[in-house]
């Protein structure tokens, strides 16, 4: 399906190649591409990648939560050296969020291999790329499923058993998918990812890349407002407890929370609602949706969530309804390996690439491998920091530079700068 | 599955007994009803309707959209009277809405025909009960489908290739239903409906019975933000363009323009939201819902439309979004029938019953009926005015007066009070 010559000194039109087919696969009209976990359009494009890397050699298997690996043995044994990201996107999205990542560590594995079979490296460590299943959590919750698994903070039978809004659950919209050989979980040593930015810190700086030190803090809450059903024209106002206006009252307050700070110290969204029974003439019994809170200081988060609690009592007062809230994710600034992000630093000076240190507000799978083994994350821009949406975009040459810096940084890894020796 | 003793002075004990089974069909748990228009529940309801009418001796007939007629010739050749109201219902709404009025219909028309066979009456009309297909317009709209396709205010195929929300048409859901003999459509001479009021003026006032003259005026709005999808933590506030926080901002102002006027002179209300995408981490670049506005004043309500379009324009501004209206309904303050008012007011006063007139804030299949023959609507109260809800609730003695005054208001229609000498 490809073809590398080992003589070529970047893997650069062949990329771009690959990265142009790869996103036909759920390709809208607006230039991104719609492909929600396990969709059919999910599992062509996870077809026609398994199928890239038993072109190159690797040798293909998926677990039961549908992570898709591709393994390449190298030293008879030894653990992994995972690279990937994630192929799934959000609806109507963007054509780079995760599926970036993926083709790239499968370029890098790929110049690695040969890199290794050539003599010119020495590896302590073997090849995997990996396709986490279900990284955004759009069609099935929560997102980083399949990571979440894999690194065993998420049950694997409850995820299996999430449900869509259709009543599907996972097991069985995996199982409508292209069969995959079940594989030989690799032993993870090391975990490397490649990622557009987006946000447009790196795109205002004027930085081909990113090294990712920390994360933003988050708190998301599920939030429930239930009112009472009445006609819409024959109920008095006076009379109804209207959960669609409580709603409305809370999203407002969620979004203007951010005025009461500095500027870009928090970033407030709701984006889901649900509607009880949603009809035209019927005033809303319950409306339930999540608020997401995000900053880089944790003591703004609290400060911001206190300030939401109260505009909760507002709201029922105003509305004559009840709400009730459950914190559902919490986490604050956490830290990427020192290590990892001096590697990373090493490996930009070395392909002289301009480069700073970032954090990134969006989860990524890295989030959850980091805990797991030493971590490299990497960004590459987003231009106007556009992602979520079909027009996101990162310049070719963004694209190149980045696989060219995976690769220096699993090569450095593979060389046991990250791990030291391993048994 | 009912008798009727023609020796017996009043339906009551009966009219109870097969309202409480009739309730049975689709009931929820909190003693309402949840019965939208040819589900299951609405199919087996209209099954034991069709039943009951068939073993009195009625003729029955469905027309291709649906509405369920039971026919009686007391006088071959005459045109007739129709008495009926709607048995669908709501979702998780309650058991009188409607129903109520299609029973009492059922119940009158039956001891107006053992009156006409013991000849204590001489009609100049026959007897017709019907059940109007869709009044609610929940699962299908428009509201009051089926009568309007009877009346020719809507386009029979136009309404049989509406979908719901899982793209199944009316045709669709109506065919999985009880096959039923396709009607002789009776020729309408006059039409007369009970229903409960869904509000509270005859519960404040005390009083049993309402007649009413008009309706409230209302307009409905399509109001559709459109924003653009990004990231709900990565993408700058000042980025983006939010189409759930716009819609939040209208849904608030819509309610909020009652406070603009006096005591009851408008209310407002949204009720239903359609959000794409809908996902936990991407911001909704579409909102569309329906404005509900309702005034017994027309210029109070020109006054609120101007008001509400200048609401519009703020919010488009301050959620960097675009904003669309679409005008969907309107009408004014109708008049039914003065000569059916003064007609029901000499039944009430005839049987002794404290009546007032009323205008009617919701719509009903009288209110289409109206506009093709003299037609009578009366209202029995509504404890707390209660309605689309499952506590609703109607008193026996309410339900049993209803029926008496329906009776004697059907008696002086086939006397010709109404009509005059028809051909």
């Amino acid at each position: 399906m490809t073809s590398v010559d080992p003589q070529h000194t970047g893997p650069a039109p062949t990329f771009l190649e690959d990265f142009r087919h790869m996103s036909s696969f759920g390709a809208t009209d607006g230039g991104g591409v719609h492909r929600e976990a396990a969709t059919e359009a999910d599992h062509a494009t996870r077809e026609w990648f398994a199928g890239w890397l038993e072109s190159q050699g690797f040798t293909i298997g998926a677990d039961r939560i549908g992570n898709l690996f591709g393994t390449y043995e190298l030293v008879p044994g030894a653990p992994y050296l995972l690279m990937g990201s994630h192929l799934d996107s959000q609806p109507m999205a963007g054509r780079y969020d995760g599926a970036y990542g993926v083709l790239a560590a499968a370029h890098a594995a790929l110049r690695l291999r040969d890199e290794a079979e050539a003599g010119r490296i020495e590896p302590i460590l073997n090849l995997c790329v990996v396709d986490w299943f279900n990284e955004e959590g759009s069609r099935f919750g929560p997102s980083m499923m399949g990571s979440g698994v894999y690194a065993g903070v998420l049950d694997e039978q409850a995820a299996l058993s999430t449900t869509d809004r259709a009543g599907v659950t996972v097991a069985e919209a995996l199982s409508s998918g292209p069969e995959m050989p079940a594989a030989q979980l690799p032993t993870p040593a090391a975990y490397a990812e490649i990622h557009v930015e987006q946000g447009r810190e790196l795109e205002d700086a004027g930085t081909p890349v990113g090294l990712v030190d920390r994360t933003w803090g988050a708190r998301k809450f599920r939030i429930t407002v239930r009112g009472d059903q009445s006609h819409t024209g024959a109920a008095l106002m006076a009379d109804r407890r209207d959960a669609l206006y409580g709603a409305s009252l809370v999203i407002v307050a969620v979004r203007e929370l951010c005025h009461q700070f500095g500027d870009d110290e928090l970033r407030t969204a709701v984006s889901t609602l649900e509607l009880e029974p949603n009809s035209p003439v019927t005033i809303a019994r319950e409306v339930t949706f999540q608020a997401d809170l995000r900053s880089p200081d944790e003591s703004v988060l609290d400060t911001a969530a206190q300030m939401l609690l109260e505009r909760l009592a507002e709201a029922e007062q105003a509305a004559s309804v009840t709400i009730t809230h459950e914190l559902t994710h919490s986490w604050g600034q956490l830290a990427y390996s020192t290590d990892g992000v001096a590697l990373a630093r090493k490996a930009a000076e070395s392909l002289e690439l301009p480069h700073m240190e970032v954090m990134t507000v969006a989860g990524h799978d890295s989030t959850t491998m980091k805990d797991l083994v030493p971590t490299v994350m990497l960004f590459v821009p987003s231009v106007d920091g556009l992602s979520h949406n079909e027009a996101e975009y990162t310049r070719d040459e963004d694209l190149v530079r980045g696989v060219d810096l995976l690769t220096e940084v699993g090569r450095r890894i593979l060389d046991g700068d990250l791990t030291g020796p391993v048994d």
